[in-house]
């Protein structure tokens, strides 16, 4: 390990992760990237999980997303409210881009185990990240662990983690839980949020039961295009309106959801930012039918829903 | 497209996943993956499939798999036993590493959909193949999918393949059926055969059968260790003995795959050529216990099995 050096602040409240703009060519598009991560912000975002499953990173190759990240720190996007997405199948792959984004200053990584393989042991899971945190070798580094079964197909189990935690306290500091199963979030919480384990819950479905029970917040798809409301959750969670602020949030979630998610997202951007480019999305995802589309958008006016100051930026 | 150039042979027989050798660092070992290759093409194998599922390929970047390949052709492997898999979930990856292939001369590419995304449509799929063909734009491409939603969870559908063939045709110009179900395997041979489509079946253990319905070999991982008796199949396939040495290397097959598959073939290369590095996996693989060491060998070595030759080469 490097010496100790100050560790960024924690993140805490709502992250996005951030949808990934192309071109007609597929080519990531950094100037919009840039401009959407600063709405964001400025909506409510209090971090960004940029390369995350709703931002098609895995349809990206590191150089890639390496750009793209520089841009956003050569954009005026601090980097201390960023927690890309730094798990590959590779762990080659996972190194680099870990590296990357701790010699950057990124708060933190969200990292996936690796995911071409199914069925593997937590020996090989624990020896994944084991490798790539003294690989990187680095006391700045700040991992969050990234459980989401229903796409990538490899858990990250609760022993797991202990493990992680107790050979690298400090270090693997947190969990993003996209299995869309509280009782899985709940029983993290249960077991380590008091040892300061940062617990995000991955649909803000969750945001208030996961504050309720000692979670820091969470990491939702629909925090791209609807961050003001859900960080208010966030912010008001132990007012006594919170539950009918959550219902809001979560009515919108569910309008959202009928669709194809990334592809809902960035129909929602390109409709209300009026850049019609927004659209694309990389092989192997598509755009919307028309009828998804108007579906969605319809649905979105008549629940009152907008995005204020997108295209301002 | 470039101009037409000749396009190389396409591969008949028994084609090895080449299982790939990591050093203590897990990094990858070119000089001990140019001789397990050399011994592979003199001991029966008519090709190599090398950077497959069972080359823990996708645990490599595509720099880590493009200097690989470059070792084997400057030691002499002739690119047109070659077959790489250049199949990624990032798009990019794809396109490069499918461009690297080309350009060295191999004969085909044995190529994944991208497989981070589940529940793709072959709409997407489509689009993913095609732009990876289109941006090589290189008529020496020859193109083989690569199906097998075991491990994949993505899988190429019959509609997806007559789409892609009428598009592409002497381009996408065949299929490696992994799904382990032979009744896949024959509507395959069924659909598409007898247009020049060649289907390989993913273990050896459809090898007859897929012959006699017009197949063109077999992609297997045992072929990484048992590659002379699994090509005496391929030579004899319309022997009156055919069915007797189907059976012998059927059982052979049965006692490897009791135990983790790629693990297995690692310990019994480092047995059986004397290299203990050799069993090294990278995370998040790990090698055999002690104990299915122990069961593997003594069931290989009671069957009288044998890798003559193997650390002479």
């Amino acid at each position: 390990m490097k010496p100790a050096m100050s560790k960024v602040k924690r993140i805490e409240g709502v992250l996005a992760p951030v949808i990934t703009p192309f071109g007609r060519d597929y080519a990531p598009d950094a100037q919009r990237f840039v401009r959407h991560c600063r709405w964001l912000l400025k909506s409510g975002c209090a971090g960004l999980a940029v390369f995350g499953t709703n931002s098609e990173a895995n349809s990206m190759s590191v150089a890639e997303k390496r750009a793209l990240l520089e841009a956003l720190v050569r954009g005026g996007v601090p980097a201390s409210a960023l927690m890309p997405g730094t798990g590959h199948c590779a762990l080659s792959d996972s190194i680099e881009m870990t590296r990357a984004a701790v010699e950057l200053g990124c708060a933190g990584v969200l990292m996936l185990p690796p995911f071409y393989y199914k069925g593997v042991s937590d020996d090989g899971l624990y020896r994944n990240f084991a490798e790539v945190i003294e690989r990187v070798g680095d006391e700045r580094l700040q991992l969050y662990l990234y459980h989401i079964p229903p796409v990538s197909q490899v858990s990250i189990s609760l022993g797991l983690i202990e493990r992680l935690i107790s050979k690298y306290p400090g270090i693997v500091v947190g969990l993003k839980d996209s299995s869309g199963d509280w009782g899985n979030t709940k029983a993290t919480l249960d077991a380590f949020a008091r040892q300061g384990f940062d617990v995000f819950a991955g649909s803000e479905v969750f945001l208030l039961d996961n504050m309720r029970h000692g979670g820091k917040g969470c990491i939702t798809a629909t925090g791209n295009i609807n961050p003001g409301p859900i960080a208010n959750v966030y912010r008001n969670w132990r007012s006594a309106d919170a539950d009918r602020l959550q219902a809001g949030i979560t009515a919108t979630r569910k309008i959202v959801q009928q669709q194809p998610m990334i592809a809902a997202l960035k129909a929602a951007v390109a409709h209300f930012g009026n850049d019609a480019q927004w659209k694309t999305c990389r092989p192997p995802l598509v755009e919307l039918t028309a009828q998804q589309e108007q579906t969605l958008l319809s649905e979105l006016k008549a629940a009152g829903f907008d995005m204020p100051g997108l295209g301002a930026v």
